[in-house]
């Protein structure tokens, strides 16, 4: 679908990734997703993206094609100190610029070092070379800072390092500022995120449908890993007239898919869970079998999780589930360590040994051996002991063909989810 | 890093991404990642990829670019039934070669859709339109089929749906086979992935300078979060071959990088530890405080971890510090949390309640809140506690600066990285 008309000439930005190992395949480029998903927030249309090995030529070759067609051109990669991060060198080789060392950016490097306690190697001191004319796009955390740079009226140049982290916090502390000092972002593309869990993408969709038609706001439903998401996006002048737009849309899509919405944007069901567990001042631990730990690490994720979350045992071993949960030897022999005995017992004795309000259990077949013709590999009990001592269970099949990952990762979730339940019941 | 001499003119692929939606970033695109693995296999070198949106005009000045410097263009996307699917038509009105029905196609459309209990709707005739003079590349699950066409000598185009499962299995089916007809495949790309920590990419860089020279494997750094990897690359007509000029060269980066170097390919920290642990006989307990469980999640995702990993504990209220693991209040109250002497017991603790032969802490401050001038967010305290009884702590600042997740990744790597030196000694 066009999203301009094409007849109009209007500024718009592309973005060019540069490295090997994104041609080999090795890494999966999230960068492009991000980036793309920032500009449409700005309202910049961009119509092109590039990934280019790191070589000179080539990197020129593809920047005189972007540099033609686009007026924001956007690097990420080769920043870095080796010989083969030359995504500086070439840009400023192609408007026949001299590099210039920075001697704040020197200082910088030599203090990050300096502060984990090794030493500023020679190699580094190349990131700090800058075209002659160009401004320093600071990078908080690495040590390749990135530049804005014109090298002629009209084409801006912002250059990032390829380490997503560093990249992203560059976009938001100097990248947007900076374009909105030149007049972008005042139509913007402003969305909101609603997210589901426990119903598939074609059943909700069909409790929508005649959303799906809106213009402004548009309504895209996404599937994902045991997760169903909703796009509401409108376009406005400002945020609060987008937000005017989308508010009665998601509200109705929301009363429509009842409990099987959790929340919305940056939401979590850890985030979700915290907020409940607050509210009524309740507290919570874990003992996780399967998970191994990824039940408290999803949970410890939010800041401030220590308002609700106590802790827990991680019992992988039996000998863990008797000897700190208290689960009885006799159920472990008799039922096995993956049934609805056992996670119930794990629940209640998790909840009883650290005194918490609720006590949640995982114990499953994650694979990819250990499973049975009675037990197969996905076969998960979770256990809910609750605030009046009652303690209930729930068995999930996730499947055999699914990956031992996405087996832990999913029973993580779905004992959040159980939980989230409970708590607005 | 040039993977080929410049001077030499050779056959090389391109891959173009058609789809408005992969510029608005709503959808990762994984399609690249899995064709220049595909590519790189068959020993095809390929040097750009460009994503361009549903638009005649720009794909045909992508498409133009790509037919200069490329002599196989593979298109994925832009393949379905619906007016913005416009990938063949645009492909087919540059070189101004007429669209034509194909019979076959109609036919396999229409008994898919009966299959599935549905009526072949007239929009879907569109996808049976290819240009006259191209071969179909038949899909053996959706309904869109792609094409091989040679619009000119020397040039190929193949294209696929943007579906990742039916572009793979097309690609597998149909593309290999043919380009294997051509002649390709007959020399391949090998490579492994060496592994560092506790060395920057600048440094490692630095001790195998000469290395960076070579020309067949090549050696390439790269920077990751908390890991330093080289990949060492070769090209030769068999994987034999190929291993037999790698094996050289990754031995001696490896000699160089001394403990560093912790592992290759798809080894991690914990599968590595795992290993070591399994050989000694040793098992091993953990117990987490600003990790929240994530040491356990990462040790369990190696299947097979139960043979050495027994659980832990996630004492992430003081209060479980003190019940679970026999911290002791009064050390509590005085050194903090956060410091050595809690970080030691913590260790000492889980070792001896579930009598495994190492017990390894994390206690730190993840942020955002929690820090003060005298412990900062970043800092962590790692303890072990070794066979003999003895245990250690290490102090670790992690950085102000850096983000919750980060510190807590890098502190449950760091917790591993330390007990493979130890198991190392």
């Amino acid at each position: 679908m066009n999203h301009e008309p094409s007849t109009i000439k209007r500024m718009s930005a592309e973005i060019i990734c540069v490295g090997t190992e994104l041609l080999l395949g090795e890494i999966l480029n999230s960068n492009v997703q991000f980036l793309a998903r920032e500009l449409a927030k700005l309202g910049i249309p961009h119509y092109y993206e590039s990934v280019v090995g790191d070589n000179i030529g080539r990197v020129q070759k593809v920047l005189e094609m972007a540099s033609k067609r686009s007026e924001i051109i956007i690097f990420t990669g080769g920043l870095g100190p080796t010989p083969d991060d030359l995504t500086t060198e070439a840009i400023a080789d192609f408007w026949q610029t001299s590099l210039a060392e920075r001697q704040e950016v020197v200082a910088d490097i030599a203090l990050k070092f300096a502060k984990r306690g090794r030493k500023m190697t020679p190699s580094n001191r190349k990131q700090a070379l800058l075209p002659v004319g160009a401004e320093i796009l600071p990078n908080p955390t690495g040590t390749a800072p990135g530049m804005i740079w014109q090298p002629r009226e009209g084409l801006t140049i912002l250059t990032f390092p390829g380490v997503p982290s560093e990249m992203e916090r560059m976009w938001e502390e100097t990248a947007i500022p900076y374009l909105k000092s030149q007049g972008w972002g005042k139509e913007i593309i402003y969305s909101r995120m609603l997210r589901f869990r426990g119903i598939g993408e074609s059943a909700l969709a069909e409790k929508v449908t005649a959303l799906l038609e809106l213009k402004n706001p548009t309504v895209a439903p996404y599937a994902s890993l045991g997760e169903v998401r909703v796009r509401v996006a409108a376009k406005a002048k400002t945020e609060k007239e987008a937000i005017a737009l989308i508010d009665p849309v998601a509200q109705k899509i929301i009363d429509r898919a009842g409990l099987d919405y959790f929340g919305s944007d940056n939401e979590t069901l850890s985030s979700v869970v915290g907020e409940l567990l607050k509210k009524r001042g309740e507290t919570l631990s874990v003992a996780e079998s399967c998970t191994g730990g990824g039940l408290g690490e999803m949970l410890t994720r939010v800041a401030g999780s220590s308002a609700y979350f106590q802790g827990g045992v991680i019992a992988y071993h039996n000998q863990v589930k008797i000897s700190l949960l208290g689960v009885k030897p006799e159920d472990l022999a008799q039922a096995g360590a993956v049934s609805a005995t056992v996670a119930k017992q794990m629940a209640l004795g998790i909840k009883e040994k650290l005194k918490t309000s609720w006590g949640l259990s995982i114990t499953g077949i994650a694979g990819p051996g250990g499973g049975t013709g009675s037990k197969p590999v996905g076969l998960v009990y979770l256990g809910l002991a609750a605030p009046d001592g009652q303690v209930e269970s729930f068995e999930e099949l996730l499947g055999e063909e699914r990956e031992r990952e996405t087996i832990r990762y999913i029973s993580a979730c779905n004992a959040l989810d159980l939980l989230r339940r409970q708590l607005l019941n």
